[in-house]
């Protein structure tokens, strides 16, 4: 059942909606400014006497690369590890994983022979996927190498048979929780069989991204395996490096991420960053600490957001539900920062240019794949939490027309045709 | 006049300094509490509805990858350049330097050939100089060429010879104002000559460290001429990466760093950062803006801060003056952070493992020469700012028992094998 309205009634509402010049953006997973301001007392939570940490470091000055035991505990708890394994850096774990990379490629991972002396290298990257990450890869000219995002997380099978056979597929992307954009959820079943691979390559790594393990709209967050205890249990134990933020936790710009990973791989990490810094913002760690004081005030932080950003989803997902059931698929998360919508083929480009005609602007059409090449065309990102719940119905009123527009355009242009 | 103790009374009064079981340290450019102090009120002058920067940005997001325009004119106005040339980043500008070099030996420069693909790549290193700097040259296997520090700066002869004969000399180290040791500060003559250099490779950049510009303890700080202009004017453009940071000016943690350069070089390095992160901590930045105001607003801070420091210096000096007069040289820096020791040959080595012996740190002999190579044995290091006044005093008189001893056992050792 495509065609519910007809071409001339789909078109002159766009063109009503267009005709009010609005100007909305729900492209990136941006907090709008009222999730921030829950974490507002943090800006001046420290005073001129409080700047030790329980250690007694002074966190004004120089040195403690680690970052400070505290907030170390923090990530720890967050992320199921032991605090040995987690380094805690300054306001971007993206900056993270792009170091490791370019050590990686100059300098080999532990150690071994430097990505750059090997010839091509290939990261696995399932699809839809998080378009930073196909930038890094793209600046560092790594081949990205797609795969089926299931419901269940990356298609094992294919994952198995490149990184199985292949020795210059060095890497894969993964988000557990929430994937962006589809906010899959990796079943236990899923991790299992990343942690007992047996990659060609022995400097395989993989660059889990668990950017959104305590972003639950519901009560009860995810517990998903300990990537790292997992892989350690199969032999893996260097394998993985685990990445995490506070950046939509506290504030974007102004967070504290971290990297996990096996000591030996900390090891490694901490050599290079010794060399690079003489240490992280330790102030704004001890910001955090002092804010949240403990895992526990992280999730009930967490609640306070999701009172913010969950009737957000449910504007679009309702607009969604009323406007184009039938005619699309679409996610329908638990949390995490995106709604990944599906179009007919051959439409997702067309849907984000009408969309940019009439003030709403989405995330670029194909960005959700490597090198942005949407191979059928039909997947889109929905960022709902920038925006206020009265612009988010704006702008899923100018998104529903776009896609019910775009739909009878291919109907009418395969009419004309016949 | 070498002997003017003898060993034995020399020896004895070393051992009754090491019997007092000291701990101190003048290794690390550190600043001492009493200095982070005067930085205190900007821990908390941001608050919970300050956060937008003057041009509307919420400063708690992400984005504005070049910085907040407050911050950048602070920089620029310190710098005396303009404000595109500036970009404000995080909290360290030893990563900004880094991060150029990764970025170089990845994808050359400004779209260049990149250095790993060119054999061997070369830096000048004006020595005695900054052992981190050395440290990012071995990270990267960047070989290191020393040449002469000397009063007026580089040996520019030396650096002209090389820089404009060898296609490998791909950079140089300067730290131009209150050189990392030797305090020296270049003369607008070697400026000049810098200026104009005609490197024979096309991707040779001048690694412009200007750490200390503003660290001055007499009223009236040192103008050097604009390494940006002086550049431009002779063709050089291109040349200069400057390099500045208020991790001494604020808090060495938590300050902010900044790169100036010609606005082909900044879109280059936007180009590069933009892939690496969402954004550098505005806060931060903001935080900086409501603290100095502006740069008049630094300078009165910095007056505050030499009050702090110079009694630090002078105490050291006149130890120096007082024990060691017409046996060793050290330099009498009119600021910055460091003194300059220079021993008899083959000597530093000694005193630095009799100090530590007697619990005094300081900075690992050689540390100051690429790959910690003093060919002489003979150049140390003093940091007076981190302890205090009472401190040095004690560590002077260890260090000063140190040099003496370790003079003597030279003697007595010829003497026993003649």
């Amino acid at each position: 059942m495509f065609i519910i309205e007809s071409y001339h009634t789909v078109k002159s509402r766009y063109e009503a909606l267009k005709a009010r010049n609005m100007m909305l953006d729900i492209s990136r997973g941006k907090p709008g400014p009222d999730q921030l301001d829950l974490a507002g007392p943090m800006l001046n939570v420290l005073t001129q006497e409080d700047y030790l940490s329980d250690s007694g470091t002074d966190c004004r000055n120089y040195g403690g690369i680690e970052g400070i035991p505290e907030m170390r505990r923090i990530f720890a708890d967050i992320l199921d590890v032991n605090v040995p394994e987690v380094i805690a850096g300054g306001n971007s774990s993206l900056n993270s994983m792009f170091d490791r990379i370019a050590d990686f490629c100059l300098h080999g991972v532990c150690g071994g022979e430097p990505w750059r002396q090997q010839g091509v290298v290939k990261f696995i990257c399932p699809s839809p996927g998080y378009d930073r990450h196909f930038n890094i890869c793209e600046y560092f000219n790594i081949r990205m190498i797609p795969i089926e995002m299931t419901e269940s997380g990356p298609d094992m099978d294919a994952a198995e048979a490149l990184i199985q056979s292949d020795p210059s597929v060095k890497g894969m992307w993964c988000v557990p929780v929430y994937s962006n954009p589809t906010g899959c959820v990796y079943t236990d079943e899923t991790i299992g069989r990343i942690a007992r691979l047996k990659p060609k390559a022995s400097d395989f790594r993989l660059f889990w991204d668990n950017a959104y393990t305590v972003h639950n709209f519901a009560e009860d967050r995810p517990r998903i395996p300990n990537i790292l205890a997992e892989c350690a249990k199969n032999g893996n134990a260097d394998m993985p490096l685990m990445f995490a933020s506070f950046s939509k936790i506290s504030f974007p710009g102004a967070g504290v991420s971290a990297v996990a990973a096996s000591e030996n791989n900390i090891r490694h990490i901490l050599k290079q960053i010794s060399v690079q810094t003489v240490g992280p913002d330790k102030l704004n760690q001890l910001r955090h600490v002092r804010f949240f004081k403990n895992a526990d005030g992280v999730y009930a932080h967490m609640k306070k957001t999701a009172a913010v950003i969950k009737p957000k989803f449910d504007t679009v997902l309702s607009a969604l539900e009323n406007e184009l059931s039938g005619l699309c698929e679409w996610s329908k998360p638990k949390g995490g920062y995106f709604i990944h919508f599906r179009a007919k083929d051959n439409c997702a480009k067309r849907i984000a240019k009408l969309c940019a005609e009439a003030g709403l602007i989405i995330t670029e059409a194909g960005a959700v794949y490597p090198y942005k090449r949407d191979p059928r065309d039909r997947d889109l990102r929905i960022a709902p939490t920038y925006a206020g719940v009265d612009e988010l119905r704006s702008a899923m009123e100018i998104f529903c027309a776009a896609v019910k527009l775009s739909y009878e355009e291919t109907m009418e242009s395969r009419n004309t045709s016949t």
